[in-house]
């Protein structure tokens, strides 16, 4: 825990009426301004926000390629974040104020379809907020502001030893952990691949030693990444550029290939080296998007009996899920925060984002 | 359909102010009295009750030994209804005036960890209205009233060659359903037994054959009931005063037992004789309750790699999947209705049920 | 039942030394020799064949571009077939002499990791004999000949209402519903649509009835096949020459997309396809391979939830399935059988396959 | 690793033709004879026993209560052991010879409905030798001998730095993972309660660190025992001798009760505490059994949707998967072994488990 980020709850200090906020004007176009701090609606909670994170879907986001963003001129990106509970809307008891939490980013209408049986990622409602879905910094308000309100279900406590940076970092987890989930959850003593040492690649490295994977092979490009990789738990790296990827884990595997693959690095060409790397009648998750369509031998997956799922977002209580895997040690998140800034510096970070500045690993901004 | 049950849409009827409505005044003690109509909420909708069915658990809550019912003097029972939308709450869309309805009883938190995984008949909000938790005619008001409310989440349409007296057994075969769900749902080609020929057990049987079942055994102890299992579609009747139930489905069988036991019964000894009746690594489902506790060979169970799941309510979306079955003429519902009463009379309806008067199978009342 | 087909039980005549097979003896060239027949080792039977069916992948085999097929000049391919056993491997009392049986293809080597836990299309020993897999007409010789042995846990005994045409294409639908057990089996009132009316397209609609599901969509491109689909059961058809497909199930399931979408067409623009026309978490099934690499939006499927499956062949049981679901007269086998050739006319047959000429639907061999 | 037990590989000692071997002459008849060597048939290989551990099962067997053993005066009991590979049958090459290999004592005949699927411990050819179904140590001999012949698919090969101890209580551990894998498998962040703190017990609580359980509550009534399980990172320990198991359950998990309850003790009033502190739609895994029938308030988990799952044995290739926990150093086994006995003294042996004569936990014979 990093005492100057966590110290002093906001909890006891007056909530005033505005508050300093990054509102998207336009592709590329962000802006810190004041606006009104939101009321907590039923079943929500208002939150000082302490932690926000920057993601590659957030450059989308700015560019205004997302779909099903709010307006210009009115929304606040952000969808990673963490902060002090400072209000509750009507009926909450599930939170007091000066409780540290992090969030899921979505929340469904709980009434369609998929949200009526837990699959509330796949909301049928998707950006229709009057049908009560909210994902936050992406069809409402997010977390690049110093308040968000956000509803009670999804919504985790931090235990005491988790900073807001590891909580931040939790929610990316998430991500990892649902596809994960949806793909069945058990790999104790099997063999698996990551692809992509960015942050959902490296708290899926860590969340399969969780599981007590047999082996987790990262594979990526760049070294530090693929060395961070290993310090967090990878029990084998491969670097893409230098070794054939299929093949090592082909030679690793006694050629039967991996058990599960878990692909979160977007690149183009990764969809059809993961058929390729993977054991007959296992598993790929795929959690990440691609520049474009992507050119993969499917007859080879339907040859190997190859079942493939995906994750678009922390789904089915796998924050919760992670929180307590946080808790007891077992994932790492803090490490990850390379680049810290205030929030009216928001611009700035997001051009190191873009450009990769320094290598950024994980960005923040501190509202 | 039934013409005179049905007819005549009663959504151009201006609402009254209040309605007939029977309460429940302490245990046995059930009046017809005024109420004021309810009004919906956001994301609920008002309906006008065509008809409600009386069942075992009426009985329970009748008497008081339901746990978390609402208290004396203020309770309207009845959990198996249907009827027609008169008034929309905010936000409503799902449904317009006129659309004949029928419901899931169980109506969840949305926020509880069960609920978000899409578990709400499991809800740990269960009995807390202020959280958004309602069982209709269990921890809220019901459907033994002219006029009920219920969450839009809860209700589902009925396509128009679907009678009131089929969409309420509609809502009693997504009880049986959602245990066949929760154990995996995918019994074709496989050997089932269905125990219990009561209103649960007869569209179980239905339900099995629309699954394409490839045997579907009834065991019961009434001739007439069992009769009607068969008409229905039950490939074998056993009477189980008569014939050893466990010796003859293993017969069937070719001696390995019944893939699946889904027993509906609630007689004491019966758990046990579904142990015995079923195949080694088979799937036993528990849609009864009771009388007190139940003595059966649990080595036997382990000793067989036998599951056992449990279903108390119509869970996981399945009454949207039987109204379908229905639709598709696969699930007669208005067969199975020998007793109709006008809600005046609900004493004596549940006189009738108790007593067995007339052998009740399933007895509605309309209000 | 066919009689001239299916009559004469052949139990009781002698079994010769040798018989006529179609052997492979480099691409395209097939011939009918003489052959001894061969010995059924322990846990096999001795088959005469009565029907063996020719399909897509057997033009693969027949041009050599199907891996692991056993050398040229050698090999009897054939992996669609039924017969009467006439003679039984040690230790074999599942079958008597005179039973009529239908195959699965691929018995697994019953000692690798996927076999053990019962995926024994993925043997991870597959093409290896001498570990005991046997993929009949593929690895090992298979039903393009009077006799054939295989193994017991991949034999199935057809019921008596059954000819060996309805048999041929139950191991056909093994495939198909293989690849909708992986996919969790319960898509009862669910929309699906299939992709392709060929014939493991025409057997999967009528799965899908048999599973009850909601709607069955069949997408394909000749009327004549469309038109027999709905025959079979198809609630609606679609021919994507005329009718964009994306859109019309978009249409068809009120903006929502299918549920289930299965592919059995190989076409290359399919999948994509597909993709754009699945619900949100709904599930794609690949039952087909393709000329090439396939090119598609995988990023829609992850914004999606989407999951995919495969099957390469009918594993799990699922012949059994659908051999109880053609007992029952759900599944209608026979009437796709357009072409019947004696063996002698085996490329001639193989010529009207490749060559659709008359449009065939099913052509089979009759030894 | 304990260097007395595993040094000097044997595999270059000449296998004699006799042995010493523990034959059931009757009921609790247990002499130690000169016994031919066993042959490895097809499929299979010849061990050279290191250790067998004895557990309550082999109690049973050793009072002839156990179904389906062989004969007396024939029978080796025996069904945890690891030992050294000695011989190789035809077509193994999994295996070479001087391999340590642990067991799962269930090998399935291969071709009965549920081995088709991988359920081999519920082989519908149990005790049918001649089918092909091998329990070793329960249906064919086992490993209180010095050789044992096993199947190829029923071992697996023990790492380097697992001890023939460990070895024993990895098959032990692979019983409690069969019974999560039935159950789903995926444990991460919930809570879960073992109560039983045997073998069996305190394995699983390892497996549930090892799966990244929240919380493992350990429920014993032996203080020994239990402070064994708090080192081997049971997270809570209660004494039900001095604390009402359910009610310090419910306190733990503030109220719900845990998500998971896995059952080894097989006390008679056990399964109705598990019931009643299982949260709502949680899990109860039971993996013992009970002198007689149990009597437990089935109504409880129908109304709080329980599912309810049984393991009899290590299937599903669990041990495997154990093995791996085990190498990673996850699994601890060897401390759980309190008492070492030559084979000479298996009576005494089997005193000491019987009358617990020094607190034995898990007693070995050393061939």
């Amino acid at each position: 825990m990093t005492a100057d980020v966590d110290a002093a709850p906001t909890a006891t200090r007056p909530i005033p009426d505005t508050m300093r906020a990054a509102v998207l004007y336009g592709p590329g176009d962000i802006r810190v301004v004041d606006r009104p701090v939101p009321q907590p609606g039923p079943y929500q909670v208002l939150v000082q926000v302490a932690m926000c994170g920057a993601c590659g879907t957030d450059l989308k986001i700015f560019d205004g390629h997302f779909p099903q963003t709010p307006p210009f001129g009115e929304f606040t990106p952000g969808h990673e974040w963490a902060g002090t509970v400072v209000a509750l809307g009507e009926s909450v008891d599930e939170f007091a104020v000066g409780d540290r939490v992090a969030i899921e980013v979505h929340s469904g209408c709980g009434r369609c379809d998929n949200c009526i049986i837990g699959k509330y990622t796949a909301c049928l409602n998707y950006a229709k907020p009057g049908k009560g879905q909210r994902a936050s910094g992406i069809t409402v308000d997010g977390g690049f502001a110093q308040y968000a309100v956000h509803d009670v279900k999804a919504l985790y406590k931090m235990p005491d030893n988790i900073s807001f940076a590891d909580a931040v970092l939790v929610t990316t987890a998430g991500t990892g952990l649902y596809g994960i989930d949806v793909a069945g959850g058990y790999m104790a003593g099997q063999d698996v691949v990551v692809v992509g040492p960015g942050p959902i690649g490296l708290m899926t490295v860590q969340l399969c030693r969780q599981l007590a994977a047999r082996s987790v092979t990262l594979v990526g490009t760049r070294d530090s990444r693929l060395e961070l990789g290993r310090r967090l738990g990878a029990t084998e790296i491969v670097n893409a550029r230098e070794t054939d990827p299929v093949a090592r884990v082909r030679e690793l595997t006694g050629g039967d290939g991996a058990d599960w693959v878990i692909e979160t690095s977007g690149g183009p060409g990764v969809p059809d080296q993961c058929i390729a790397m993977t054991k007959r009648a296992g598993k790929i998750v795929f959690v990440a998007f691609y520049p474009g369509p992507v050119t993969l031998d499917l007859s080879a997956a339907v040859r190997s009996d190859i079942s493939m799922f995906t994750s678009r977002g922390e789904g089915g209580n796998n924050v919760k899920r992670a929180m307590a895997m946080a808790a007891g040690g077992g994932l790492r998140g803090e490490e990850l925060v390379s680049h810290r800034f205030p929030l009216e510096d928001i611009a700035e970070a997001f051009r190191v984002v873009r450009e990769r500045d320094g290598d950024p690993m994980k960005v923040v901004l501190v509202p």
